[in-house]
């Protein structure tokens, strides 16, 4: 078993689902008297999308039917941070599930971030998986990774990092066993 | 007496009153230049008032005519929590009993969410009350419990949570007293 | 000498002289793409105007020709917390002293809140002086009480609950003379 | 060798670099709806700017084509700090070194205030340097000075008054030295 992770090796993962509402955002939504919707993210957290991306990983936000942001809001926010935006149900899983099938993938070789209730079974599935600081506990209870930082002010980038060092483990680990193979 | 709540039994409430202003919303309200004004809510919060809703709990919001948010802004957010908002006066109590009355209620029955001095009869009548982390002394004096959260961040949510844990208690305790006269 | 304040009998102040900037709002100030410009203020600390003008206080409110909110802001603020707004220069003391004198008071009379390097000698003058918790080492070294809460978020409020205790104090300090010269 | 610094004469700077996003501004871009993009400064940063144009320093402001504010909204934070702005590609040093040349100065004359990976180079070749509080470790590890505040929220009027310090030292270091050679 390695680290806290409870696994025999780090995962190196290719596809990164992320929740806009609470991860990519505070979770917070402003309103306006005349009807204006608001919310922030900050450039620290489209940094580590970025350069998660830089190492050709897919990122992909998603968006609630429930209380999320709304649909043109999160289209302005995926084309800032170049990412697809994917619009999941109550059970995310079922909306995701395609999605990984389709790229020729595992859900260990997918990381996840959610936030809430509604992303538990996603969050145990994936292999890497991680909530925001302000995470209510059920949602703490699933993940394998909680972050320091707060959602929608480094988290993201936490978990980006968090990954890029997973990756790098993986590749240290390869080479070692080849080492000990030569010998 | 039963834990710090010092009462025999746990209450099931079936209509919970929340303060719009620094409950559901931070306190802050934003003034532009141009007229526009806008408060912040947390999407945490609004998730909690539909947990309470699939319970078949009510809940309805409240504004003040003092300082609160203005009656359109009000609205906006009634439609995105889907609950009924009520304009209360310098006495909340007052215009809040008839409602009580008219759905044959009593106040044990009722939870109630408030943040400051004008808060504190109902506070105090309420079989479940609640503040934010970030209320002052003489809403804390009154309440029955206090939150970790902060208003806007989480507190409704944290009281929603509560509320829900008192009605299991509630449940299971009914159930052990029905367990004990079987045998 | 009398607590921390090192002064005898506590101040009966008449009038209060508060910045806008840093604490009644956060010292932010939002600024959008199309030219708009957003300020916060919180419901708790405009509740402690209200507290303060039910005791006769008159409340002042002082915008800076620096670089603190626009003055179409300062109105609205003013409007909603039906407080007169003057605008100061770099040395407030130069404006507000005709104030004070036309108003036949003293400065020991007088209550002043600043944040910030020119409001050093105002600090200084008045009967009681607080700053928000976030202020400058500069503002925090000339004021008689730091607030525990910061600017915009409750610092005005908790200035106000002071001032009233103050009041309190002086009354009852009064009728304790009283009472000790009947005997 | 003179304090933390590990240098032997504390350096008088004549020309300083801020970044906009996250030293000026919190790091936070908020979206709309309607598309509108908002940021927030904080006023006790601009003062800090004022103090260090008052001792006849030239404060420039940075803005990156990747995720930084606007152009539109970087202008407007120009006119209200008195700032000239300077956009900077993936390496600010590029940029910036005609800059430090043309105004006939070395980069230890040189204060750099920057938040992330890309400002690594200049945070090491600058006289004093500084990130806020909340940086990213990789900016951590390669600043002169970490400040306490955050972005957007003292950070910059804390280094404002750091390099004020700075000069102070210098100055009365030099007085000595004078001081010395007259006996």
């Amino acid at each position: 078993r390695y680290g806290y992770f409870g696994r025999a090796t780090p995962e190196v993962v290719r596809l990164m689902f992320c929740n806009v509402s609470g991860c990519l955002t505070e979770g917070r939504i402003f309103l306006s008297n005349s009807g204006e919707e608001m919310v922030s993210f900050h450039t620290r957290d489209t940094t580590g999308i970025r350069m998660l991306q830089k190492e050709q990983m897919e990122v992909v936000l998603l968006t609630s039917k429930l209380d999320s942001v709304s649909r043109s809001l999160a289209d302005k926010l995926a084309k800032r941070t170049g990412c697809e935006v994917v619009e999941v149900g109550e059970e995310p899983l079922d909306d995701l599930k395609p999605m990984v099938e389709q790229r020729k993938l595992e859900w260990k070789d997918v990381a996840y971030m959610g936030v809430d209730a509604q992303d538990v079974k996603c969050l145990n599935l994936a292999g890497l998986s991680a909530v925001p600081r302000d995470a209510p506990v059920v949602a703490v209870n699933a993940t394998k990774y909680t972050c320091h930082h707060a959602g929608g002010a480094g988290a993201l980038r936490e978990f980006a990092e968090h990954i890029l060092l997973q990756k790098e483990k993986a590749k240290s680990m390869d080479q070692h066993r080849i080492g000990r193979h030569d010998f």
